[in-house]
């Protein structure tokens, strides 16, 4: 039987490219602006915005997952809604406690370790934060690698103590073993991410002993299926996170989130706010911590109970044959 | 450059059918039961859901178009918001003036003709769905081709009075020629629907003079594109219709809707509320009157808002050329 829909060529796919820039509500990772490129194939639009820091090679595994995204069908989702973090950058401590309010979310995620600001302002951010969150919250931190072994004791410590409890520290060093070190050494539960995303091969990352979560990310992983199986390699309980996409690449992660057989933390991807504009209709924002799984495909259990009995089955099955064959 | 996406062969996409059987909540165009087949292409879930006393050389516009919806991304949508009708089966008076409330759409259809009830049945239900409408609300009837010309005109002035004013009757006879009388002898608009979607060429039904709308269904013409062709062939507003769809069928209709240059009358795809179970986790019911289009496209207000400038699109597309030669 014919092919009934034509391959799809890189160059193609290359030549449906838009490229965007948005501003930030707050500077964030060192940048004030989001740039990238959105692409069209027929599975849909797809996100590549490598950081303007990442050698070529660093994103190629960025381009492979757009064109997943693009070309690719999600794997199929067990859950509907995510619950998410709302993401806190490093500023004032009265304006983080706003950030927190106005998301809504029961988890947030505060930015530390920033150069630009010292340990006590990352301590009056945290006790701000949880005053805004109220005693339910929960609070983990990032400190993107920035920390040696002596500092990250100091600063976690001081922080789980302003927190009333951190839930985890991600990323306080660079290197596995400080992770494991670290780890060692502090209350709080340790999560990777720099040490599993930019690894040469991120599947082989021997994370255990050296951290308690795994933060997966679509876009640096290769696209959702490679951050699948990393996620399987990790054996440790994954949290899906953002590279502050706008809402095509948050869909990608949504997409991982929903497929994870196993989701027991809130996920980074309540990071839509963190940009001044967005570029679909609907912008992946959390309702009250959640958000849906945008999936126009059937709910497994939904379908399994308007499932046709046999008879019925072989009807349709008998006709859809016979049309396809006048079809051809 | 190579492919990177493999086409998709017919066999393969019927391989994926998942046959469903879904109880109406009203007994509805002679049926209690509404079935088909679901399938799964790499752009998406489609619908092939021929009535059962359609011919197989019938169905093949409808395979047509499942395979358009499994394999090919949506025309680009021009709207974000579809007001609908809520559509009335042939239902006693008192239970239509439930289902007008319990919709909350400002428009209904209404369903008459039906030979197991009068005339007077029918006029007493478009009675009680006036007053349960209001007097901004608007109602729109269905013959489905059932009245002779006499019939039809006198029907007409009793349902146009009891409804306070018809919007439009749809497909009160068979023929053009029938419906180009009746249009000449009643007040309200008339609406060609199996006039254009049983045609042999339905790009080639000549409508001016007998209809002043025109009908369109997606599955019957053959796609979302095949729809917008004869659209623009028939040179009249046009109301896209569903052909009762689970939320999967539905998806399609709305596409279209969303991709009409003009679309100035509600449509009929409220019916998600005629099914008792449905198999997507967003199930696509109005919402005040109006469904919104499901479409993780970027809207081109939005993404023209944030394109990037010359010196910044340069580098993103150099970027995107220099990282896709690594992906080779």
């Amino acid at each position: 039987m014919p092919s009934i829909a034509p391959p799809v060529d890189l160059i193609d796919l290359i030549a449906t490219a838009r490229v965007f820039v948005i501003p930030m509500v707050e500077r964030f990772r060192g940048i004030t602006v989001r740039e990238g490129v959105l692409l069209s194939g027929p599975a849909g639009w797809a996100e590549f915005a490598p950081f303007r820091d990442y050698a070529d090679a660093e994103c190629v595994p960025w381009l492979q997952a757009a064109v997943e995204t693009a070309t690719t069908p999600w794997p199929r989702p067990v859950r509907g809604l995510i619950e998410v973090n709302t993401t806190i950058p490093v500023v004032e401590a009265r304006r983080a406690a706003e950030l927190v309010i106005a998301a809504g979310c029961r988890t947030a995620k505060v930015k530390v370790a920033d150069p630009r600001v010292d340990l006590r302002a990352d301590t009056e951010r945290v006790t701000a934060i949880r005053r805004a969150l109220g005693p339910a919250g929960r609070i983990r931190v990032d400190a993107n690698a920035a920390w040696t072994v002596p500092q990250a004791v100091a600063a976690i410590e001081m922080l789980d103590e302003a927190a009333g409890g951190l839930e985890y520290v991600e990323q306080p060093c660079p290197s596995l073993s400080e992770l494991a070190e670290v780890r060692s050494l502090v209350r709080p539960l340790i999560a990777a991410d720099e040490s599993i995303r930019r690894a040469t091969d991120p599947a082989e990352v021997a994370l255990v002993g050296a951290a308690d979560i795994a933060v997966v990310k679509v876009a640096p992983l290769g696209g959702v299926r490679a951050a699948l199986r990393i996620a399987r390699a990790a054996g440790l309980p994954v949290v899906v996170s953002s590279a502050v996409d706008t809402s095509v690449g948050l869909a990608a992660g949504l997409a991982l989130a929903a497929a994870l057989p196993d989701l027991p933390f809130a996920c980074g991807l309540g990071t839509a706010s963190l940009l001044t504009a967005d570029v679909t209709s609907d912008v992946l924002r959390p309702n009250a911590g959640y958000i849906q799984v945008p999936d126009r495909a059937p709910r497994p259990d939904r379908l399994a109970a308007v499932t046709a009995d046999t008879a019925t089955t072989r009807y349709w099955l008998d006709r859809l044959h016979r049309v396809a064959e006048l079809l051809r």
